[in-house]
C-alpha cells in the first residue's frame, strides 16, 4: 500500500465530511464506541451493513455465480498452527519494533519519524531522553489457544489472511468437485492483523473482511491469466461506478520472495492513493509450502513453531498430494496460481468516497441550500427507493403502503410519511436512494405517481404499474 | 442444549451416512484436515457454502428485508474488554474444571463420567492412579492481545456471542435510525467458545456463526412479545421444510439469572435432540449492565477485570444512555429485550439431516440401486437446476448451454454433460438439486425440454421458454 502524503485541506475536510455523514446516517461506529472505543475495529449500522452485504454480494456474484470456472468455499477463522509455520506467517509476518527504556512504549523502528512518545508534552521517541532497543521483530498475527490448556502445542493465530483456508482445501476440492485447470476458488471472510498503528478510518484495521479469489493455472500460462485478472478487477470496480481516474494500477517493482509478478488496484482516497486489491502471481509458492508442512507436521512435537525446520521437499515433490493430474496432456504438475486479494471494507470505503457529493437544492421556501448526496452505484445502494405519501391524509398513506408491500417483496424498499417533503428526499439522498416514489393527490384520479431521480433530482410522472419494472431497469443499468 | 444420550444403531449409521455424504461431495470438511484437523471447526466446501448462504440469506430477508420494525447491524468479533465484563461472560462464562497431576490433562468437572484420562490402556480420570484437582473455573472465552504489548490492559477476547455486539449499539441505532419501540436489531456472524468438548459434526464447535435478534420492547409487553417470537421462529424452520415432528418447543425450567422465560427449538438430530435456538426474555438485564458497565469502565485502570467490581447504578438509572425515551406515552425507560438466538451451523445441519433419504432407482440396465438424496427446500439448494444434454453431439450441447446461460442470469444452475443420465441425475439428487433439465432429440423438433424432479422422479416435457417461469414457481413454493 502507498499512501501518499500530499493531503490538501479540502481532502482533509472532505474526508472528515464523510465520516461524519457515515456516523450521523448509521454507516458506520467505532467497535465498543460506548465503551470509548477500540483502535482498529468497526461495526456496521443498519445501512452499513446492507451497503456492505451488496458489495460483497456483487462481488460473489461476478465470481462463483456468473462463471463456470470457479467455485465458492467458506473456511474457519481458526486454523491448525502449521498452516502458519508452511505458509510463511510465523517466520516473517512480522514488523520491526523498538521499545523506549522510560516510557515503556513500543513504536515501529521503520516509522519513527511519525510516531508520538508517551511522555509530556507529546515527544518524538527517544527525544524524551529514554533509551531506545535495538529493534526486534514483532508477528502481526494475533495468538490465541485452543482447548483448555494454555501451552505451545494449544497456541494458534487468528488467520491474518483467508488464502491458506483456500490452499489447505486445494486437494478437497479438486476431489469433490469437477473442476479442471484452469479453475479458482473464491472465499469471503474476516482475517485480523495487529496493526501497530491503525489509521485512515476503516481503511487499515486490525479486524478487517476479506473477498480472494486463488485462480489455478498450468505454469506457463500465467501470465496471460495474471494480466486478465488485473484487468478484469480493475473493471469490476469501475462497473459498480468508480470513476476511471480515481483508480490506478500500480506494478510492483520490488516483489516479495512468493511473487513472480503484483499489481495493485489503488483507489484515489481524500487521503491519498490507497490499496483497494492486490493482484499477485505466486507461483507454485504456496502449495509446495503446504506440501513441506504436511511432511514437516508429522514430526512436530507441539514446541516452538519458530524454531522448527520445514522438512526439505523429496525430488518427486511436484507427484505430491497438492499436485495436480491434467487429463488433457497427461501430467502431474502443482500448478501455479493468480491470487486477485481485495478488501471487502476498502471496496466499501472507496465505493462511499467515490459516490459523496455536495450540491445544492431549494428548501422548503425555495432557497437554495447545500445537499449532501450518495450518488452510489443503485446496485449498491442500501435502499433502492423511498416511498413517500404527499399528505398524512386523504388515503394517500395506505395507497403508499400499497404500494411499498408490492415492492418490497423484491426489493428493499423504505415507507416515509414524516416530515416536509423535501426533507424526506434530503434524508433519503444522504443514504444513496436511488429512487424517491411520491404518491399525491393525482394518483387516486389517474394512478400515477412521482419519481424522483437522485442524481438530477428530475421528477417524472409514471403509472404506479411500471414501478417494478423501472426499479428493475434502474438497479441493472450502466454506471454513471 | 439437551441430547438424550438414547441413539440407536441406526441413528447412528443415519448421521454417519450424512457426515459422509457431505465431506464426498464438498458440503462440510474439518479446518485443517490436511494438518491433521483440528477440533470444533469446520470449513464449508462449494455446495456447502451455498447452502449456508441461503440459510442465512433465508433467516436475513424475513427479519431484516421483510419486516418493518427489524433493522440489521454487523459489529466487530474484536471488542473492549469491558463489554465482557458488563456481560458477565468474564465472571460467570466458564466450566469447572479438574486436572489430574499424574497425566496433565484437564477435564470437566461434571463430565467426568464420560471423560478419558492420558494414560494408556484409556482410563477415566482418577482411575490411571493420579490424584485429581479441586474444581477450578475454567473461561470458555478466547483471549488474544490488541496491539503490540501483551499485559492485561491490552488483553480482550473473542466475542463468545453476537448479541453484546447489538446491545452496546442500541443508542447508536436509536439515534441514527427511525426506530421505534417496538424494533429489532439483528446480526449474523462468527463466534468462538473455547468448548473442552466439541462434538456431533459441526453441532458443538468451538468457532461457529450465530444469527441473532435482539427485539426491544415496553416492559409489561414483554410477555407476549416472547410468545410471539417462539411461534414465530418454530414457523420459519417448518417454513423452510423441516418436518413438524422434528421439532419441539421446550421451556426453561431452570432460568439463568438474566432470563424471565427462555424456551429452545430444538431439533430430532439422529444423535439426539439438539437446541437449534434459544428465544429468551432477557427483561432489562443486558442494557442496565452495560449502563454499569460505562460508569465502570472510566475508573477502570487496565488492571485485572476478574478483580473489578461494577460500580453501582443510582437512584435514576433508567434515565442513563441506554434509555429510551418514548415519544407515544412521554415515558423513559428502559427497553425489555426478547432475543432469539439461532444458530447458523446447526440450522443448516438440521436441514442436511431433515432432507437426507434413501429411496430406490433403476440403474442404467434397468435394476432398482439405492438412492441416496437430499430433500432439501428448492430455496436452500445449492443449485436449482442441472441442464443436461442427453448426448454429446448433434447440436444438443449447444443447445442446452443456451438454455443454461439464458437460467443462470437469475438463478445458480450447472451445466453437465459426462456420463449416462442416470450418473448425472444421482449426482444431483446427492447435492439436492430440485429440477434436472434434460435436452434431447426432441427439443430441435419442437423446443420442449424433460423436467425431471428430484423428489418424486417423475418427468414432464415442458416448453424451454416456460422454464424460468417453472424455476420461479418450484424456488417458491410451500414447503412438502
Amino acid at each position: 500500500m502507498t499512501t501518499e502524503r500530499t493531503q490538501s485541506d479540502s481532502d482533509d475536510r472532505r474526508m472528515d465530511k464523510i465520516v461524519a455523514l457515515t456516523r450521523r446516517r448509521g454507516f458506520i461506529f467505532q467497535s465498543s464506541e460506548l465503551y470509548g472505543g477500540i483502535n482498529g475495529a468497526w461495526d456496521y449500522g443498519p445501512v452499513g451493513v446492507q451497503l456492505k452485504r451488496n458489495v460483497k454480494d456483487a462481488w460473489w456474484r461476478s465470481l462463483v455465480e456468473e462463471r463456470d470456472d470457479i467455485v465458492g468455499l467458506d473456511t474457519a477463522i481458526l486454523m491448525h498452527p502449521m498452516v502458519w509455520k508452511a505458509s510463511g506467517h510465523v517466520d516473517g509476518f512480522s514488523d520491526p519494533m523498538v521499545d523506549c527504556k522510560l516510557c515503556k512504549k513500543r513504536f515501529r523502528a521503520d516509522d519513527l519519524d511519525n510516531a508520538i512518545c508517551g511522555q509530556k508534552p507529546s515527544k518524538r521517541p527517544g527525544q524524551c531522553g529514554g533509551e531506545l532497543t535495538e529493534p526486534r521483530n514483532f508477528n502481526l498475527m494475533f495468538e490465541t489457544f485452543l482447548g483448555p490448556v494454555s501451552d505451545t502445542s494449544s497456541r494458534t493465530f487468528l488467520r491474518p489472511e483467508t488464502a491458506q483456508g483456500i490452499f489447505v482445501n486445494f486437494a478437497n476440492v479438486v476431489a469433490t468437485t469437477r473442476v479442471k485447470i484452469p479453475f479458482g476458488i473464491a472465499q469471503i471472510g474476516k482475517s485480523f492483523r495487529n496493526e501497530i498503528n491503525p489509521r485512515n478510518f476503516t481503511f487499515r484495521s486490525r479486524e478487517f473482511e476479506q473477498m480472494e479469489l486463488e485462480f489455478f493455472v498450468k505454469p506457463g500460462t500465467d501470465e496471460e491469466w495474471f494480466h486478465r485478472w488485473v484487468q478484469w478487477r480493475r473493471d469490476w470496480y469501475i462497473g459498480l461506478g468508480i470513476r476511471p481516474e480515481n483508480l490506478r494500477l500500480v506494478p510492483h517493482e520490488k516483489l516479495a520472495h512468493y511473487s513472480r509478478a503484483t499489481t495493485d488496484v489503488e483507489y484515489r482516497f481524500p487521503f491519498g492513493w490507497g490499496e483497494l486489491e492486490g493482484i499477485a502471481n505466486r507461483g507454485d509458492f504456496d502449495l509446495r509450502q503446504h506440501q513441506r508442512g504436511i511432511r514437516t507436521v508429522a514430526r512436530w512435537d507441539g514446541g516452538d513453531l519458530q524454531a522448527l525446520q520445514l522438512v526439505e521437499e523429496e525430488q518427486d515433490w511436484h507427484r505430491g498430494k497438492l499436485s495436480y493430474f491434467d487429463e488433457e496432456t497427461k501430467q502431474r504438475y502443482i500448478p501455479y496460481v493468480i491470487e486477485p486479494a481485495a478488501g471487502a471494507d476498502r471496496a466499501t470505503l472507496a465505493f462511499l468516497c467515490d459516490a459523496y457529493d455536495e450540491d445544492s437544492a431549494p428548501d422548503a421556501k425555495g432557497q437554495l441550500e447545500t445537499r449532501e448526496v450518495l450518488r452510489l452505484h443503485p446496485r449498491l445502494a442500501p435502499v433502492k427507493a423511498a416511498v413517500l405519501p404527499l399528505v398524512r391524509k386523504d388515503g394517500q398513506p395506505e395507497r403508499a403502503m400499497r404500494i411499498y408491500e408490492a415492492l418490497k417483496r423484491r426489493y428493499v424498499v423504505e415507507y416515509d410519511e414524516s416530515g416536509s417533503i423535501g426533507k424526506r428526499y434530503r434524508r433519503q439522498d444522504e443514504i444513496g436512494t436511488p429512487l424517491c416514489i411520491t404518491i399525491d393527490y393525482d394518483t387516486s384520479k389517474d394512478g400515477t405517481v412521482t419519481v424522483r431521480d437522485r442524481d438530477s433530482m428530475r421528477q417524472v410522472r409514471v403509472s404506479e404499474d411500471r414501478l417494478l419494472e423501472l426499479l428493475d431497469e434502474t438497479i441493472h443499468r450502466e454506471p454513471r
